[in-house]
C-alpha cells in the first residue's frame, strides 16, 4: 500500500531519508546466476552522485554503495539482494533555521499534512538521494536486459529551457553522453546550456528543460494489457522522478498535431523481422513492443530551491521570508540522465521477466 | 502480473472483447452501504458509447449495464461488484477479410507476436470497448469522492489538431462540456473542432489532440511516495488509456521553459488552509496532493483507422494494401473525455481510501 | 486490499451472492492458445453442485457455467477469462424470517459487524457458492498443469469423524474416488461413512472430518522462499475454504512426535532423477517441492447449519430461539474433494508460472 | 512475485543469508507518529537468538539491531523503516566439506534444483536467521495493536512429543511463558520437556512438537473474504516458518470428530457486546475475527541436523554418508515462541490497517 516498492518480478523496494543512517534499496526476483558487479553498480551512483561537476551541487558525497545480501561468489542467489549506501555529509543543521517553513514546490508542506511529520533536514524521504536505490537497482536490470535480450538502454538532455539539441536516437553513444557535463551529445549545443546553467546558478535560479531516452533492441511482446502497457508503466516510473512534469511516447505530444493518414507507422519487412517504415508509435503499439526503439521524452521542472529571497507560510502558517542558503543544483537534468535510464532498465527488465511467466 | 487490474483498495478487474459475449468489470474493494445507482453508471457508459453524434463511430451500441453481484437492497455489500455489458452489434464478419493483416499502429501485430493469437474482430481485447469497464467503475468512484470528499472532476476537450479552446478550470462546469457534441466549453472554438472532425471524416480520415481534466476539492496527504506519488499513478492511469501519447501536469511541458524564480508557488494562507497563490504544481507536490485543483492534460494521437488505402503486411510478412470499411471514429477525444474523468476518480478513490490504510 | 483475488501470475477473482444475479470468476493470466473446454469447467462444477446426491442438501442448482470473454475458437487469448453461472433457485425469501436472527457458528454476525450489512439471504457472500468461481477456475488450471507438466491432482474423503480410510495416495484415482457419493476410494469404509452421515442427517444434526490430496508430477522447484513457500500458499489456499479448521503437510501432526532420525527423508537416487527413499517431508522441503508427491490433509468442521433448536441472539443482541427449517448439507466432504482439488491446482499453477518469471 | 516480502498495508521484505554480510527487513507501511523503540525491537530478537540456554544451538550471536531509515526523533515516519543485524559469527567454514552434500530434510537440495546454486554455508537464505526480520517487524507490528486496539499475543511451547502442557489461554502471561527456558508455562510440564530435550541433545538426535497462541482483544471485523480471510492469511504466516508442518484454528483437528450441535458456538451478550459461550471458532467467523481470543496451534517438526550417521546423495547423485559436526538445535520451539508471536501480530496489525482502508 504504501509506495516505497516498484515492479512486480523483477521488484525493488527502497528506503532511506536524506540525512538518517542510510539510503538504499532492496531487489527481489533478480534471476539467479547472474554476475552482479559492485563496479558496474558503483559507476552508475558515480553518474548520479552530487559534486560531479562544476554545474550540479557542492554536497559531496562519495556514495559508496555496499551489497548486503543475494549474491554468493560474485553471482545472484534469486534471493534479495540489499544495496547499502550509508549518508556522510549529514549537515543536517543546516536545515534547522528552516525547519518549520515551507519551502515553495518543495514537499515540506504536503509531507507534513500527510504524515504529521517529517524529517526535515535535506527534504528527508522527499529528497533525490531516495533515487540512489532505483540507480543501484537499474544497473543489475541493465546487465539482465543486455546478456538476455540485447538491449541497450541511452539517455541524455535533449533540451534546457528552449536550448534544444538535435540528436540521432539510433545512433547515440553513452561515450557521447558522457563527453561533457551537461550530458548532451550535441557538442555545440552543450555548450550553450552548460553556459545558460552556470549563469543561472550565478543568479541562485534554477532552470529545467527535457530528457530523452532511446530503448534499442527490445525484444517484440513486452507489456502487459490494458493497464500495465508497456507506455503505462514507463510513463508511472518517470513522473515518479522528482521534479519530473511531463511524459511523452514517440510522436508525443507533437503527434497529436498530425493527422491519421500523416501519423500512421507503415508496416514492412525488415530482413528477419517485421518493422515499421516510421516509428511515431515510439516502440510501442497496443501497450506492447513492436521491436522498434523506444522513444521518451521527459520534461523536469526548474528545481525548487533557489538562492533568492522568496515569500511563503511557516507550519503555524504565518507568512515569512525565505533566504535559503548553502549548495543547490541549478538544473536537475545532467544528474536526472542515469536516472532516466535506470527507470527505463527497471521497467523493461520487469516487463522482460514478466513476459516469461505468461507464456 | 498480466495487467487487466488497476489500483490497489479500490481495486477493478476489467475482462471482455469487443466482439466475445461482453465487456464488463469486477470491484473489489469498494466500501459497503455506498448507494449503488444503475442509472449513474449507465448515464456515464452512456456519454462513452459510439453513435452519439455525427463525429463519432456509427457503430451502434446501447450498452446497457447490468450489475450481478456486491450490491443489496441498492447500497454496497463491501462484497465484489461485478457490472456486465453484452455486445449486441458483433459485425464481426466485417473484419473477415483483414483478419491476418496487419493494420499500420494498431495492436493487431504486436497481441500476434505475444499472444500467439488474437480476436481479430473489432480489436478484440485491444478495442476501446475494454474501457466501458473503466467508466462503469469510475461512476462507482467519483460517488464516493463526491460523497466522502466533496471532489469534482471535469474533463473537456482542450484542443483539436490546433484549434485550442481558453477554458478556466476553476470553474468548467460538466454542463458546459455537454453543452455541444464535441465536449469542448469554449462554444466558439468547439464549433471549429465540429467543423474540423467532420472534414476530416468526410475525407476519411483521422485528427488528434488533447484532454484536459480537473480534479477539485481534492484533499490534502493523497499520493504515496516515492513510486506510487499521485502523479505517477494519474499518468500511468492516463497513459493506458487508448491512442494516448503524452501526459502533463500542472505546468506540464510550458513549465520546463520556466527559471524555477517563475515556477514556484508561493504557499499562502487561504481561509482556514495553507495553499499556493499561484497552481505549477498542479494540485501535487512531492507526489501528494496539496489541497489546490489537481489539473492534467492528456494527448491522444490521430485514430489508426482511416478510411483510405495504406500499405501494410499480413501475418506472412507479405506487402499488401489495406483499403478499410465501413464504420470508425475520426476523432477519439469527444468520447475520451468521460475515460479521462474515469481515469482520475478511480487513482483518486484508491488514493483516499489508501490513505485511510496508513493512518 | 479487499480479498476476493488469489493468485499472482494465475490469477482469480470470484465474485456473487448466493442470492444475487450470479456467481463467477474472472482469470487474468491464464497462458494464451490453452484449449478451454466448457465440458470439462462444467463437469467439475457438476462435482461440487448441491442435490448431486441423498447426502448433499436438496437445493438444486443445474449451475450452467457460460465463458464470457478471453476465449477465441475454442483456445484461450491470454486476456481474462470471465466464467459466469447465473443464480436460479434463489429461493432467498426462506431466511426472511432469520434475516436479523445471527445463526451459530456462521458468518451473519462477523459480516454485519465488519460490514454493516448483509446478504442475508443464504449466506450471501460467505455461502459455499462462492466456491463455483472458484472450481471453474481450477479446472483451467488443471489442464496447464497436466498439459505442461504432467501433473495430476487427486483428492478424497479420508476421514468422517472416527471413521477413517486407507488409501495408497500414490496409486488412488479420480474413478476410484467417483464411485461412491461419499467419495472415498476405501468401499467398505466408504458404506459406514455414508451410513452415518445418513444416520446424522435424519438427526437435522452435521459431521466433519478430512479431505486429503495428493498432487503426482510436480517438477522440482516449485514455491517461493521465505513467505511464499509452496505449503504457506496451499495452507492459505485450502483455510480459505468455508469450514476447514486445520491443515497439515506430509507427515503433518503425527510428524511432530516423531525424532529426527525417525522424521528425515533420506534421499536416494531414483532412476533418472534425486528423490527421497520416505516422503514425510510431502513433496516440498525449504519451500520448494522437491518432485516427490505433494501430500496434504484438511479439516473441516461440522457443518453450522443444523435442523435442530438452538439460543442464539439477534442483530439487537436479544436472546432468541433458532428453529432453522428446510434444506442443508449434513457433511461438506463429498463437496468439499472437488474443491480441495481446485485450490491444489490454482497454487501449482500459479507457481508453475511463477517460477517461469525468475528463471 | 518472489517471495520474500509478507503483507499488504503494513509490508515487510526480509533479506539476507546466514552468513553474508548481514539480515534484516524494510517495513513499508507503518503509520507515522509511532514509538520506535529499539530496545523492545532488541528484546524480542534476543528471545529467539541462538546460545540463549542449554537447550538451545551453540551458536553465539548477539544479533544486534540498527535502525537505518523511517525513524526521526524517536518516532515512524510513514516512511519504510530498514532494520538491519550483521552477521558476526560466520564459521561458514565449518560447512565447506559439506558443500556439495544433500543433507537430509534440508533444502540444499531443493534450492539447488530451483536456482541452480545456494549459499551452502549454515543454510543461507534457507536459515533460520531469516526470521531474525520478522520477529524485528513484528515487534513494531506488536506495537500498533497494543496502542491502537489493546491487542495482546502469547504464545508457548504446548507439547514437546508427548509431554503435553495445560495451559489456559485466557491467563497466560509472557512472564509465565519467559519464566522457564523451554518457554512452556506448565511449570511441572516444562521441567520434563526440558529433561526429554536434553537427552535427545545428548544423543546428537532432536524432536518436535507444537507452539499455541492467543491474541486477547483483537477488534470485531478484521479479515478480508474471501481469499484473505483471517485464518488463511494467519495459516499461511505460520506455514512460512521453518519446520512447521501442521497449522490448527479454535477446536482445529479435535473439532472435526465433533458434531454440529457439540461444534456450534452459541452466542450470548457479553456485558456491552455480542460474543459466544464458547469459543470453539477460535475468534474466526467466516474469516473475519468476532471479538473472542484468536487461538492457534502450530506443528513444528523435528529439525533436520541431527548429528548422527546418515545416508544421503551429494549434487552428483552419488551416495554418500554424511556425519556432521558441530552446533546444532535439538528442538526448535523454545525460539519458535517468538516467532509465532511474530508472525501473528504482523497478520493482526496488517487486517487492522486494511479494515482501516475499506471502512
Amino acid at each position: 500500500m504504501a509506495g516505497s516498492s516498484f515492479g512486480q518480478v523483477f521488484r525493488i523496494a527502497t528506503f532511506g531519508e536524506s540525512h538518517g543512517g542510510a539510503v538504499g534499496v532492496v531487489v527481489d526476483g533478480c534471476p539467479p546466476g547472474l554476475e552482479i558487479s559492485l563496479d558496474e553498480i558503483q559507476a552508475e551512483l558515480d553518474r548520479r552522485r552530487p559534486g560531479q561537476s562544476k554545474i550540479t551541487t557542492a554536497r559531496a558525497e562519495t556514495d559508496r554503495a555496499e551489497i548486503l545480501s543475494g549474491v554468493f561468489e560474485g553471482k545472484s542467489l534469486g534471493t534479495p539482494i540489499c544495496i547499502l549506501v550509508r549518508n556522510q555529509d549529514a549537515r543536517g543543521s543546516d536545515y534547522e533555521p528552516f525547519k518549520d517553513i515551507y519551502r515553495p514546490s518543495h514537499a515540506d508542506y504536503t509531507y507534513d499534512a500527510k504524515y504529521g511529520r517529517r524529517a526535515w533536514a535535506g527534504g528527508g524521504r522527499s529528497s533525490a538521494r531516495e533515487t540512489i536505490g532505483r540507480v543501484a537497482a537499474g544497473a543489475i536490470a541493465r546487465r539482465i536486459l543486455r546478456e538476455r535480450a540485447g538491449v541497450e538502454i541511452v539517455a541524455w538532455v535533449s533540451r534546457v529551457q528552449e536550448i534544444e539539441a538535435a540528436v540521432d536516437p539510433l545512433a547515440v553513444t553513452l561515450e557521447a553522453v558522457e563527453s561533457n557535463i551537461v550530458r548532451c551529445p550535441d557538442a555545440a549545443v552543450a555548450e550553450r546550456m552548460i553556459e545558460r546553467i552556470a549563469a543561472v546558478k550565478a543568479e541562485g535560479d534554477s532552470i529545467g528543460g527535457t530528457v530523452d531516452v532511446v530503448a534499442r533492441g527490445v525484444p517484440v511482446g513486452l507489456g502487459e494489457p490494458v493497464f500495465d502497457k508497456l507506455e503505462a508503466d514507463l510513463g508511472k516510473a518517470m513522473l515518479s522522478l522528482p521534479a519530473s512534469k511531463s511524459f511523452e511516447i514517440g510522436s508525443g505530444l507533437a503527434g497529436t498535431y498530425l493527422r491519421g493518414s500523416e501519423h500512421n507507422d507503415e508496416f514492412i519487412l525488415k530482413e528477419d523481422r517485421i518493422g515499421t517504415a516510421t516509428n511515431r508509435s515510439g516502440g510501442v503499439q497496443g501497450g506492447i513492443s513492436n521491436g522498434e526503439p523506444i522513444l521518451l521524452r521527459v520534461g523536469f521542472k526548474p528545481v525548487a530551491t533557489i538562492l533568492q529571497k522568496q515569500m511563503t507560510v511557516n507550519a503555524r502558517g504565518e507568512r515569512v521570508e525565505l533566504m535559503p542558503r548553502g549548495r543547490h543544483d541549478p538544473c536537475v537534468l545532467p544528474r536526472a540522465v542515469p536516472m532516466v535510464e535506470a527507470m527505463m532498465a527497471l521497467v523493461l527488465c520487469d516487463h522482460l521477466l514478466r513476459q516469461q511467466a505468461v507464456r
